[in-house]
C-alpha cells in the first residue's frame, strides 16, 4: 500500500475542549470534517475546570448544559481572606457574590476538563457525523500544495497523518506508508495546545510577556476546618503565601498555590511527583494557619511556571489557531477552557457556510478580528489578576487586590461582555439608537422569558437561537392592536418576502440557513397566530402551519415572563428588527420598516447564487 | 438440562411503567431483583402519555427528569370549546392554566410511553443492578410452595418461567425444559397488565363499573387551523360528538374521540385499520367544524371501549399488584400511567427494606391501604369526567362539565394531593397543629427553595430527597441566635444521638437508612456549619467533614429563596420536626424536643436489630 490521499472540508487537528467545540459545531453542517489527536484518550483529571456563564449559554445552545449540570459545581459565592493585623492568622475579609450581578441565566460552574470533554465526545456519537480520530498525529505540513502534480485547487491544505501507538512514543516504529495518510483539506484549525506543532511549522511569532513566577495546582477531598472550603476563595497570608481555592465535584476541591522558588520543583516535578505533592500540601497548610489541613486523596496535581503568549496573527491562509495553540496564560481566572471553546464557536459557523457555499470568504477575516482582542483582554486581566495575588501591586506600584480585579472583569470573566468590533459581519452602531437601548450590536443577545403564542409556554429566547447554523431575525413587532403597529408588521412582511423570497426559498430547503421569529408585545390571547402574515407560520404540505415561531412579551400564567421589551430598551410603539449570527451575537439592529438596511447588511456577505463547493 | 431453579429476592413481571419505575427503585437496593417481560421490545408508539407533575417530582428524585423535559412537550394551558348557539360550530368557551394553580415546581408533561420506558430502561442499564429478561413469560405460579420437597422458606413464591419467541407466537415450541425456569422469589409483583396473567392465576376478583361507550385515539401530525392545537383542549360539538386534544412531542397531537356506535368498528379495527383511522379523522373533523383537519402522518391509533375495573386486593400473601394489572379506566384524564407508576414507587422501597432486614414486614400491608384508596378515587374522577364528555350530564341527571371536573380534582390530576391515612408507616396527624400548618403527616412534602449553608448555592429541598432509600429527618431548628434556639438545638442533638446511636451507626455502615438535615431560619451568613452539632456535619476519616447537609431559609443572592418555613407554617421561635419517608411522604411531625416520641415513631415499624436475610 502507497500513501493514502484523502480529501476534507475541514480538519480539525487535536481534540482538546477547543478542538472538540470545533467539531461539534461543524456536526451541525453538511460538510465532511475530521478531527485528529495524538493521544490515545481523552483527558483523564485535572487540568481546566472553570466554565463561565457565556460557555453554559454555548453548551445550551447545543442541547448539552443540562449535562454539565448534572455532574458539575455551581459558584455563586466567593469570599477573600487576608492577613489578621496582630495574629498574622488569616481572617475573612469579605463574602459576596462570586459574580457581583445576575450576569446570564447561568452561574459560573466547575468540572474536570475530561468530564466535559467526555461529554462532547458523546454529543458528537450522537449525532454521527464526526468522530475524534485518536492516535494519529499531524508531522508533515503543506499549507498550500497547489504547485504540486496532484494539485486540488478547492483542497489546497495537505497536512500528512501518521499513526502513533501512544503520545510521542513509538513514532518512529509507526511511520510507514501503511500508518500514513495525507489529508487534503479546505481549512485547518490547528488545536494542538500550548506547544502547537502546527505552529511550529508555520512559525508564526508570538508576543510573549515576562514569565514571574511558578505556580502550584491540586485537586483533592481537603479535610480541613477551613470554613469557606465549599465556595470560591482568594487568601493571602501574612507571609506571601497566596491560594486560590475553588470547589469541585465529588467532593475535591482545587487549590491554585504560589510557590516560592517553585522553579527547581517544577522541573523536578515528574520525577519526585510524591515530594512534590507534599509541598503544595505544607505550602497550603502554611497559608491557611490557623486552619488545619490534611487530605487522603489527591486527584490530579500539577507545576508550572506562568507563561503568556499570544499569537500574532489567527489566521494563516487557510489554517486558523485556536486555544491555547493561539494563547496562554495563568489559570487563576478560570478562563482559559472558555475563551478556548469560544474561540472555535466564533470560527466554526463561518468555515462551513463559507464551505457551502453561503457566504463569502471574505468573512474568515474577522475570526483574527473578532477573537485576538479578546485574547488581549485576557492578557491585561491575567497579568493584574497574577500581581493582586502575588504582590498586592502592580509593577508601577499601583494598589491591586483580587477582589477589585475581579470586580472590574466580571462581566469579561463570566464572558459575556464579549462586543465584537464592526466589520463585515457587524453592523455599525445602532444610527437610531432609541430603537433598542440595551441591545448592542455585536455583543451576545442576552435572554429574558417570552411565552409561546401556540402553547402559552414561558421560554428563554436563547433556547429558540440554537446552535444549528441557522441566521435569525428577531421581529419586535411592538403591539399589534394599534393600526401603526399592525400596518407596520404588514409593510415589514410585505417587503421581506419580497426582498428575502430568495433566502426564505433556501432556507426551506437547506431548513437552518435563516429564520425568522416574531415577539409581540400585545396580550398573548388577543392574536390568532395564524391571522398574522404567512411568514410568521410558514405552511408545509406534511407538517401544517408552523406554531414554533411567533411569542408574546406578555405575563405566563405564572407571572414571570413579560418584560422582554423593557429588558432590551423597546419602544412598544416602534418595535425593531434584531439580527442575530448563528453564535447569538447581534449583527444589526433597524427600524421594522427598514427591510432595504437589512438587505445591505445580508448583501455584505450573503452569496445570493449558490455556488455548492461540496 | 432439567428445569432451572433459581432465587431472587423480588420478581417483577411486566416491564411497562409500572414493573420498570419498580425495577428503577429496588435497583437502589443491594437486593436481588429480576424483572421478565414477554415482549421482544418495550412499547414502540402510543398507548399512554401524560406525566402528571407528581411523576416528574418522582421521576427526579432518580434524576431523570431531565431527560424527560428534553423530549417531552409541557401543558401549561387548556380551553373548552361549545357549540356556537346559532351556527352550531364550536367555539372557545374559556381557555386559562391547565392546573388552576402551581401545585408543584413541575408542569405537566407528554411523552409517549415508549420514550418513558426507554429513559427508565437507560437508567437500569447505567445502574447496572437490574436488567430486562424479554421473551420470557409467566406460565406457572404457586404462591406458596413450601409444601414441596425442594422448599426454602425464605423464598416461597415459584414462578414457572418460559421463553417465547414473541409475544403469544410459538409459545409451545419453547416449552421444553431447557428453556423453563423456576424462579423461586421472597416477593412478586404483577405489573402485567389490563389482562394480568397473575390476576387469574391467583383469581382475585375485581370491582366492575359498567362499560357504556366506545373511544378512539390517535397520534397525528395535524393540518389544521384550529387554534388551540398546540395546547389542552377539551371540544363538544352541537351534534354530541367530544374530543379532547393533547400537543405532543415532535409535532405530534393526541386526540381522543368519543365515536358513536363504535363498538362494531371496535372488533373490526384489527381487520380494517385504514378503514377505522378514517373514521377517527371523519368524526374529528365533524366535531371540529368550522375549522378543517386532515392529516399525512399518523403514528399510532386504537379504539377501545372503557371497561372501569379495580381489584378487590391488591396484595395476596407475597404478591402484589400493580398499574392496569390492579386497575383499568379511561384515558382521558391521563392518570392511568401516573397512578400505576405512584404504584410501585409505594410498594418497592417497602419491599426492599423488609427483605434487608430493616423494617417489619408488617408494614407490606400499607401498599393496599394506601395505594387502593387512590384507585377509588380515579374511578370517581373518570366516572365523572367521562359523563362529562359524553352527555354533559350524570345519571341523576345533575349537569357535569369537563372543565368543573378537571378543576375538583386538580390536586389529584397532578398527583400531589395524595395523602395517605395514618398507619404504622403514617403518624396521627398532628396533636399540636400550630408546628407546622402547612405540612401534612401522610402527603408528600411540598419543595421550596433553601440555601446551602456551606456553598450559598439555591436548592429546591426536594434535591436533598432523592430516592436512595434513605428516611430523613429534617430538623426546623427556627433561628439559631436566640437562646431558646440554640438550646433547642443542643437538647435535640443530645437526646438524638443517645436514643438514635444504634440507627446513625447503621447508617453509615448502609450508607442510606436515614440521613438528617438541618434548616434553619437564622441569616446564612451568621452561622459557621462547623459550629453547629456534629449530628449535622459528621466526620469521615478519608472525606473529611460532611458539609451538604444544613440549609438556611434565607434569600439567596437572587432573592428566590428564604420562605420555606412561612410556606410550611412553621413558627421561627419554635421550630419542629419532619421525618419524610424514602418516597418523600411525611411519616410524623413533632415538637423539635420530642425526641422521645420521635423514637416512639420509629419504634412501630423499625428493627432494632438487623437480621439481614440476603
Amino acid at each position: 500500500m502507497g500513501i493514502r490521499n484523502s480529501y476534507t472540508d475541514l480538519l480539525i487537528i487535536g481534540a482538546g475542549p477547543a478542538g472538540l467545540m470545533a467539531a461539534c459545531w461543524a456536526s451541525q453542517y453538511p460538510i465532511k470534517t475530521r478531527i485528529i489527536d495524538k493521544k490515545s484518550e481523552r483527558t483523564r483529571a485535572g487540568h481546566a475546570d472553570g466554565i463561565n456563564s457565556r460557555t453554559m449559554e454555548i453548551f445550551d445552545s447545543f442541547g448539552i448544559a443540562d449535562l454539565i449540570m448534572r455532574q458539575a459545581v455551581c459558584i455563586v459565592e466567593a469570599s477573600y481572606w487576608g492577613p489578621d493585623g496582630k495574629s498574622g492568622d488569616i481572617h475573612r475579609i469579605k463574602r459576596q457574590r462570586s459574580q457581583p450581578q445576575k450576569l446570564s441565566r447561568f452561574e459560573q460552574m466547575l468540572l474536570n476538563q475530561g468530564g466535559i470533554e467526555q461529554i462532547l465526545i458523546d454529543y458528537l456519537k450522537a449525532k454521527g457525523r464526526v468522530h475524534v480520530e485518536r492516535n494519529r498525529k499531524a508531522d508533515g505540513l503543506d499549507p498550500d500544495g497547489c504547485c504540486e502534480s496532484e494539485c486540488h485547487d478547492e483542497f489546497p491544505v495537505r497536512v500528512r497523518i501518521v499513526s502513533v501507538k501512544d503520545e510521542g512514543k513509538n513514532e518512529l516504529d509507526c511511520l510507514s506508508d501503511d500508518n500514513t495518510e495525507v489529508i487534503h483539506a479546505r481549512y485547518v484549525i490547528a488545536c494542538d495546545g500550548a506547544r502547537s506543532w502546527t505552529q511550529k511549522q508555520l512559525q508564526i511569532p508570538f508576543d510573549v510577556w515576562k514569565t514571574e513566577s511558578t505556580w502550584g495546582v491540586m485537586d483533592i477531598v481537603p479535610i480541613t476546618d477551613f470554613p469557606d472550603i465549599r465556595h470560591a476563595s482568594a487568601i493571602r497570608s501574612s507571609d506571601g503565601g497566596s491560594i486560590m481555592v475553588v470547589p469541585r465535584e465529588n467532593g475535591l476541591v482545587r487549590f491554585y498555590l504560589h510557590i516560592n522558588g517553585g522553579e527547581g520543583l517544577n522541573q523536578d516535578a515528574e520525577k519526585e511527583s510524591e515530594n512534590s505533592l507534599n509541598t503544595l500540601i505544607q505550602t497550603a497548610q502554611k497559608t491557611l494557619k490557623p486552619y488545619r489541613l490534611t487530605c487522603k486523596y489527591c486527584d490530579w496535581w500539577s507545576m508550572y511556571p506562568i507563561g503568556r503568549r499570544l499569537i500574532k496573527q489567527y489566521q494563516s491562509g487557510r489554517i486558523f489557531f485556536a486555544g491555547d495553540a493561539a494563547h496562554t496564560h495563568s489559570p487563576k481566572g478560570g478562563q482559559g477552557m472558555n475563551i478556548s471553546m469560544q474561540d472555535t464557536y466564533n470560527l466554526v459557523w463561518k468555515l462551513a457556510e463559507v464551505i457551502m457555499g453561503a457566504l463569502d470568504p471574505a468573512i474568515l477575516e474577522t475570526y483574527h478580528s473578532e477573537r485576538r482582542p479578546q485574547a488581549e483582554e485576557l492578557m491585561r486581566f491575567d497579568t493584574r489578576l497574577v500581581y493582586a495575588y502575588e504582590e498586592g501591586s502592580m509593577q508601577d506600584d499601583s494598589k491591586v487586590d483580587v477582589e477589585s480585579v475581579r470586580s472590574q472583569y466580571a462581566g469579561f470573566m463570566a464572558g459575556v461582555a464579549v462586543t465584537y468590533p464592526p466589520s463585515i459581519l457587524v453592523g455599525e452602531c445602532q444610527s437610531d439608537k432609541s430603537l433598542a437601548w440595551n441591545i448592542q450590536v455585536g455583543k451576545r443577545l442576552p435572554s429574558y422569558l417570552v411565552v409561546g403564542q401556540a402553547d402559552g409556554c414561558p421560554i428563554h429566547l436563547a433556547e429558540k437561537l440554537r446552535s444549528n447554523g441557522s441566521w435569525r431575525l428577531l421581529v419586535f413587532s411592538g403591539d399589534l392592536h394599534s393600526v401603526s403597529g399592525l400596518n407596520r408588521l404588514s409593510f415589514f412582511a410585505n417587503e421581506f418576502s419580497d426582498r428575502f423570497h430568495e433566502i426564505i426559498k433556501r432556507s426551506n430547503k437547506d431548513c437552518h440557513l435563516f429564520e425568522t421569529l416574531l415577539i409581540h408585545s400585545s396580550s398573548r390571547a388577543s392574536i390568532n397566530l395564524l391571522d398574522l402574515p404567512d411568514v410568521f407560520h410558514q405552511f408545509d404540505d406534511d407538517l401544517g402551519w408552523d406554531y414554533s415561531k411567533v411569542f408574546a412579551d406578555d405575563p405566563s400564567y405564572d407571572g414571570n415572563s413579560g418584560e422582554i421589551y423593557e429588558h432590551y430598551g423597546i419602544d412598544k410603539q416602534k418595535g425593531c428588527l434584531v439580527v442575530c449570527r448563528p453564535d447569538q451575537h447581534v449583527g444589526w439592529v433597524g427600524d421594522i420598516e427598514d427591510v432595504e438596511g437589512l438587505e445591505r447588511y445580508f448583501s455584505r456577505f450573503l452569496l445570493r447564487k449558490t455556488k455548492p463547493q461540496v
